[in-house]
């Protein structure tokens, strides 16, 4: 089968000012990776409806799925759930299945569900939950975009309980080389390989560290014995490396 | 004057796939903010011509400046210069400047400008050379986009050579408050004053640490007055915050 393939959207202002630095991105790039899904591209945009609309409906026609993250809580500033109800042209309110989950969850901690809260239960026309371990308030997914919490830890936790309802392909297999010359060294035999090999992806990584400076050679694909040839004839190409 | 607006495009498959996880985009977006001009969109794509192509047209007509990082080095895989000068509509070749600035280097260290290296002086017609001072191989500027390396210490070499070329308008200014009580218990009041001033942007982040969690305000804009304003007001909403 073909492998499916993603996008990300980061949503707020405090990446894009420096004040925060995302995490959510490495970590879902990396599950996804597992999981046979191939991020094809991620973007950062702004707290603005105009923004995150046009880059969701950008980001749902051209992938298999999206998944955002932040601008969901109960303040003035999280957006994102009116924002993706327009870009998908649902209706959005107040949903009962979302209003239950965070009253049972308020009333378990003794505090009250106020107005500011209940926004956390807007939730669009025939989306459905996803599951909040943490802090009880949902995430959803709505046609092909998976919306969530943009806490590291929240947004990890829905990471999890998505994952296994997704098909994945074949999951990409990768090793790589480690190699004590420059790339403007390696460049030349490299090159050739990679054109002789089209069924991998040959990618190539200088390193500086501790006075050394060097190559990574990474190959990847999602035929092993593919990625296992061509480790062979790089270990013969660069006899020296380790 | 209207502040600059920017975007940021990381380019590299390491970091879709997880492999690396990318620290120049917080790096830039810190510039950026300090300089004076507003990082309004990030992202990032594959190491595929059409990909960045298509990227640097869209980046390039709606913000002021596009900053890339990535795939300028020598070997196969380093597209990026080809790529950029399509979407611009120029030429590319090898070129003198750049090439004298390689073959200094290269005669500096007792090694050879091979063919793979010579892949590095290939600079748009039109363009600008950005300094290299860690490893030579230059960056550029063609029309409103700054092509820069992908590792770190050399892009922020970089971003240090060309932004004090770059007008930027009055920095943005902000200041912050920890208040130790959670996001749906603050939106109410924190929701009203952002209504009543829109001249400033409060943002509003939900912290866990140690087993305590709050709520952080950051209020910001260019007018140092208006924020030191909001912060009177929001410390007497919230006497208990420190």
């Amino acid at each position: 089968m073909q492998t499916p393939t993603a996008a990300m959207l980061v949503i707020g202002d405090e990446i894009l000012s420096g004040r925060t630095r995302d995490s959510n991105m490495h970590h879902l790039a990396g599950a996804l990776t597992v999981h046979g899904i191939r991020l094809a591209e991620a973007r950062v945009v702004a707290d603005d409806p105009a923004q995150i609309k046009s880059a969701v409906q950008a980001l749902s026609a051209g992938y298999d799925h999206v998944f955002t993250s932040g601008g969901i809580g109960p303040t003035h500033d999280d957006i994102t759930a009116d924002a993706v109800a327009a870009a998908m042209g649902a209706a959005i309110d107040i949903r009962d299945d979302a209003r239950a989950v965070l009253q049972a969850h308020y009333d378990r901690q003794g505090q009250e569900l106020n107005t500011a809260r209940l926004r956390m239960a807007r939730i669009p026309e025939g989306a459905s939950l996803i599951d909040n371990p943490i802090s009880a308030a949902p995430g959803f997914t709505i046609g092909n975009v998976h919306v969530m919490a943009g806490v590291p830890v929240i947004f990890e936790a829905m990471v999890a309980s998505i994952m296994p309802t997704l098909t994945g392909g074949p999951p990409m297999l990768s090793q790589s080389l480690r190699i004590v010359r420059g790339e403007g060294d390696v460049a030349a035999p490299l090159g050739q390989l990679a054109a002789e090999h089209p069924e991998v992806s040959i990618g190539s990584y200088p390193f500086h560290r501790d006075g050394v400076h060097g190559t990574n050679i990474v190959v990847r694909s999602q035929d092993g014995a593919a990625v296992d040839a061509v480790m062979g004839a790089l270990a013969r190409l660069f006899p020296d490396a380790g």
